[in-house]
């Protein structure tokens, strides 16, 4: 999993708590977290191409995101950064050798990538089960209300 | 995923096979797969180490599973080859910037390191339920025996 993926996770969760309407500078969300900005700059746009955050442009603008952080998942953030494309690649390993069949015995995909399937399966489905909304929640309950209500006091500042 | 992981895999299904007691040359398993014996030595070694395999020296030497093909999970071959360091670091972007709180405050990992190892424990806990028995099974079923009785007459040639 690319470092990418959890920068992207934590920008996602400043932008649930802007105010309604507002949208923040990538430069502010870079100084957010501390890093630089054409760093964060690639995560952003990744997200922007996926439909999770949109941009506005203009002397107000900035990035807001695209849909209810109830409504991104974990996984909708990590197939916006790494991309939808299977993390186990089949090589057909079966078909090579001495032993191979005929070509009609390889219909169906190799009980090796099927059982890797299965597990990348299980990967996304707890993925999925979790949202920006709800590591937000958790955050609060962590630091007591503290991390949140100091987010909003800096956004409040900031955000246009 | 590694293509290690993959040959790996396969590597186990063909010594779940072999005659009880006998043991085969590395050079016989590249042989099998269509592959080059280097290639396939070092995660040979990994599976070696990770006590999953074990070799034999001398005239008769050559590999074998060192536990039932019952007894090793898929799991077991990706962390052998992988490694069984987390995908997710967490590199506690939290602690970072101008809301940054006090240390007491990050005793608990951040949530989101906390969302990414639930997902891979998911991930795990799939891997773990199949065993390289069950994948030898399903190869039988989906071959109505052929691979398996054209595997076990090759290696009654060339087994030691």
């Amino acid at each position: 999993m690319s470092e990418g993926v959890e920068w992207a996770i934590h920008c996602c969760m400043v932008l649930a708590v802007l105010p309604e309407e507002a949208t923040l500078p990538a430069e502010r969300l870079a100084e957010f977290h501390g890093v630089g900005g054409p760093y964060l700059a690639k995560h952003l746009q990744a997200l922007s191409r996926a439909g999770l955050i949109q941009s506005t442009s203009g002397p107000r603008g900035g990035y807001r995101l695209a849909r209810t952080a109830e409504e991104i998942t974990l996984l909708d953030v990590v197939n916006a950064i790494e991309g939808q494309a299977h993390a186990f690649r089949c090589r057909e390993i079966r078909r090579r050798g001495p032993v191979a069949g005929a070509p009609e015995e390889y219909r169906q995909a190799c009980v090796v990538a099927r059982a890797m399937r299965d597990a990348e399966t299980a990967l996304r489905a707890q993925l999925s089960s979790t949202s920006i909304a709800d590591l937000n929640r958790s955050v609060k309950r962590d630091t007591k209300g503290r991390a949140t209500v100091a987010t909003k006091r800096w956004l409040a500042d900031v955000a246009r």
